[in-house]
């Protein structure tokens, strides 16, 4: 295979720069060219308009920086489905043949997983190199691990600010379905509660764990400090196992309902419960804090740092794993291998899944979750039980690196 | 002068700590002690109860973080003249007389400078280290610095998100009445529009600006890749000067109005032009961005990033500057100088002003707002004229550091 | 168990607070408790002097930042066989009953392990939680990922200086016998050659590819700019094999000689072939950098961030695993499990190795360095052949999170 | 003035990139244009060999990034006095000619600034806007501030090594006659000594220091924890008020002889203390740190993070007073003025001064020290005494931003 596009959809985050650079990279170790289809699916689309595309030299690639988050190629919010042209893969077929290009790389989550499947059903060669901020393919995808360390950085930040103003603060991360991020950033930063999709979330559970944990470090502290930090995914549910969805608004290109604001919702019930608790009073005057229609229950902040989680810099390890799957998706697809996702290069093997089973959700392993219950942290639940079975290894054993 | 209070109030920023460190170690290099009044006015105005009060020991300091941004001390949003009890200066006193308490360093903004103000009237010594983050002073105050640094870091990070989807995003920060947060980052961070409460904006310039900027950027990268970052300060007021209040907010505890979210208005502001323009779908298309239903105009996305840019780290300046004010406090107070602001250190000198005149608000400077709209930036206003007169200086000038 | 020693010991790193504090709270669930031996192995040895310890209670716990690098229980150069009294062990032992301690969690690397499996042998009951940023045991280890991000970043920031100068530059890193962290960090960064003690160096292919590499970026930039960056292991072997071992050196508590300085090593390489090649006056020239006398070839400098790369921040998941392969260790050890190292948790699984066995040396894999190498990057060698057969998967995957 | 030409000069620091642009911009905002002279004086001799040169375009202003350190100019270690041509004059005119540069916009420190000053007399008009890291102009230059950012987050990053093995550890930095960049960054992070060439160092007065500090916080510490940090800077005097030269080094292109690495010298006088002192063990063991043979006295080590402290991001502060000096250059460039220096700009005035008197050294003030000696900070002297008159301010003050 000669000619190769690049294609990148779907939310942008860390790690996307590295799976074109090694794409393309290693597409010309193997005498091949890489061009980028810029914009994601738009771009697809509309290829046969283009005049020209930029091929992926050496020169250009040198240009592409790696550390950087976010996609060199390009995003849009179009989706191949949505698109009301009947003759739309037609049209991409006519501008792959105008350009001669014999295969795609396409870097993107479930529904760029989906894509991928229709585009090979319809005779395009196609490998699939993951990526999800979220974390909910089967294989890990590139974002994830940057936007983990972000979280933590953002919710250790945020003590500074909590802890001044004795607040309880909740911090609403991404996370429809699945709450990968949010449980480990939230484990990464010592968060005290961390409300995810898998676990129905009672808060009167949160609440009593933050009364007992809030004020108790108000009274262990000299100066009087103390805060309770919640980590909180969007697509939470109540008690009853109800998503927070906000019923009034539009679906998304998607088919996507927007969810309501997580955050909000978690500041709403637990102030709701401080204003409903005649203890809170004698507390805060223990404490030396309260005053008289001013200062009666502590306040309840919510922080959405929206888009600020999926930008700036890729970790290390996102690079490093952009690289090799998008190396391996050169590989596989110069193979003649089609349909397929990359899960990973390691012991002189290209690792891939078929993309319609790669594509299937994962959910936060909850026996993972009791594990962190043990150790303090409340998800909103009657902690589970640690169910830990030994199991001795030997010989050469998978790892991260 | 041999025990002395240290309050910090108000807004938590960086440099707070600085300022406690240095207030309490000059204190003890001259034979005195400060003592830690937590949370602010709720501490003060509740002494009398406490039983103790911690001691800043040579120790107690060294286990301060003078890097993390907030304050050891605490805040709360209580304002002493908002607490309704009528004796509630005799209570005060008397909790400052239970701990032999001579007089007070107080570090805040405006608000707690009139505080400052009030209570020198009920004869109590205090002396007044400068912070707000909004920089609205007369003098520097601590805090701005660390946040101008994280806008700009939030702005640089966003670009990469931005430039993947190419779309137009505004950054929305404080700065209710004076923009030099947003101004200052914004410059940093290279923002193609600053919008600040000084200047009433006119949408139509922005996005005449926008439109002209971010087609361009598109069309020169061989990629179809572009953004316009906007940095938006939460006071803005439209073309007619009027703020963006919701009107349906109740007042807070210092009397002010919730503003609309300064974000979402802008956003709404250039969707509604985007809508309205016909030439756009014909630059989309020139871009090969356009798909029917799905993708016909740019989006135009808002991030608040609230709380984050005021937390974490204290910058270099800020430390210094901090650990100055509060030396500086300290010696003012130990002369018997009270109802003072502390403007700074330098050349073997405190600096001071009367701490009614250091409240005064200080605004945006238009004639350096001209400087950088002549380099570029919109300012949602036609260019201003730069009116610079050389002036030629000799001798010891004064400078940051 | 009720009673449980806490040891860190060895290089210091990411991730070992995240060790203490899910070992604490975990033991904490099992209405057990851990208390710190400080600084490692120094401490264990005068147990027997301490007047008490300080127990891991839910505050003290709290207090423990796992965001921080480096360990809240200390560490120590002593090595228990190189203490030279004959009763050490006895003494040892004598410590632990007088505080009641009925096993210990110790993390640390080879060295630690190998103490680990001495103490075990005289009946001391111990799990070992590994711990190690050259990564070079069989399991992950807490530190590795913390300091491969480190290093990418101090190799990004280097850019803007080696770009504004031409300079070639070359960080060196830690790496005495492995290069993990060398070559994870420097794919991460974009570096150009990776040199690792694991792959012999031949500086003329370096040369050679710096080269072109550099004066093809000069030439190709509107500004003449360009740079080439390596990253360094200190152990880096020449090109027949040997250490670049400083041979005047005296060996360290653990027998170990001083490795030369292996960042001074390549610029001395590299400068002495610069100046020996007739042609690269040419290059000067034509990119009208040359100047007689004064400059007339590039200069190659070396950082040598020491330190800087192994503290401040641990990564998230540097924590998450720290916290739980701690956990496992109390698991494991509650369990009667002695003399073993905890490789990590998942699937309700708590997976451990023999720990004789997780200390034998893990070397970088040359298969993976030949994927990079086809990427382009240069490791002092021909590049190696990418040997890579597909694998598909199917089912539950292993992986990161 | 329609045609100039930018260099930067000198070693690279923060805020370069702020004057490109705003000269840059500046001069488009006047319908003249800036063209990069690449590569600073080794540019400018070899200019006449030039084909083209890069034109400041509104894109390709654009594609500099401010954020950036470094310049995008670039440097070289070419000083035009140096060049032994006797013709270099004619040779720089000739290529000014070439290209019908009417101005120089140049940035550099003093060595730059007396360059300038031998350019105006030979006839081309220059503007200075002054950049040392070291800051040791009589204005305020980019690059320092910047760099007192990165050493006190170097500084606080290395306490957790330090602590973790209770190391006494020193960190040098630049600063060959002036300290303040050892001096600010070592306030900012909460140094214990900073040893500034300002300063004579008495290693006896740190040593006493170091060794009351160290212990009481190790024995102050529930875990057994301590540190000690040290900033300096290269070009520190001993007691007797010796610069630390290395005698065996030849002289740099600007005349300097290198000088004996500070971190090593300050390292060597501590030990030495250490090992002479027989009250050390005594205190050793009763921390329960000693080991005979093994671990008799703390460990002091030094850190030299050379490049690290001067490249990567540039400071909110020297981005703005970059572009400001930049925007001042031409303006003054465009009135006519040469052989000067810009000072700032505000209120509607560009500040400059003569270069001859810009470039004066300017040192750290000893007064400004004595207040950090008073909240205990040892420099190596006995502690000055605190001179500072209160001064009454009114009226518009002088501040940052």
């Amino acid at each position: 295979m000669k000619r190769i596009g690049i294609i990148t959809s779907g939310g942008d985050c860390g790690g996307l720069n590295g799976v074109i650079k090694g794409a393309a990279a290693m597409a010309r170790a193997h005498g091949a060219t890489c061009f980028v289809i810029p914009n994601g699916y738009a771009g697809l689309y509309n290829l046969i308009e283009f005049d020209s595309l930029t091929e992926l030299t050496e020169e250009r690639i040198d240009a592409i920086d790696a550390n950087l988050a976010g996609s060199e190629a390009g995003h849009s919010r179009v989706k191949v489905k949505k698109i009301e042209d009947p003759n739309k893969y037609e049209r991409i077929k006519a501008g792959l043949k105008k350009f001669n290009l014999e295969g795609l790389i396409i870097s993107g989550g479930d529904d760029s997983g989906s894509v991928l499947v229709d585009l090979t059903e319809h005779g395009i060669k196609c490998v699939h190199a993951p990526k999800t901020m979220d974390l909910d393919l089967q294989t890990y995808s590139v974002g994830a691990d940057s936007t983990i360390n972000r979280i933590a950085t953002f919710v250790e930040d945020l003590k500074t600010t909590a802890r001044t103003h004795n607040r309880i603060l909740a911090l609403e991360v991404f996370g429809r379905y699945a709450g990968h991020t949010a449980f480990r950033g939230g484990v990464a930063a010592g968060a005290d509660a961390i409300i995810i999709p898998e676990i129905p979330c009672d808060f009167d559970i949160i609440y009593a764990h933050m009364k007992q944990r809030y004020f108790r470090r108000i009274m262990n502290s000299d100066v009087r400090s103390g805060t309770y930090m919640i980590v909180v995914a969007e697509g939470i549910k109540d008690a009853s196992g109800n998503e927070i969805v906000d019923e009034s608004s539009t679906p998304d290109a998607f088919g996507h309902k927007r969810l309501a604001g997580a955050g909000t919702y978690v500041t709403q019930q637990l102030t709701k419960r401080l204003k409903a608790d005649p203890t809170v009073a004698e507390h805060m005057k223990k404490a030396g804090m309260f005053v008289q229609g001013i200062n009666e229950i502590p306040e309840v902040r919510a922080v959405t740092p929206g888009h600020l989680v999926r930008c700036g810099h890729s970790s290390a390890y996102d690079v490093n794993f952009g690289k090799e799957v998008g190396s391996g998706a050169f590989i596989l697809l110069n193979q003649g291998i089609s349909g397929v996702t990359v899960a990973g290069i390691s012991g002189g093997k290209v690792r891939y899944m078929a993309t319609k089973e790669a594509i299937a959700q994962r959910f936060v392993d909850t026996n993972q979750v009791a594990i962190y219950e043990a150790q303090g942290i409340c998800f909103g639940r009657l902690p589970g039980v640690v169910n830990t079975v030994p199991e001795l290894l030997t010989g050469n054993i998978e790892r991260l690196y």
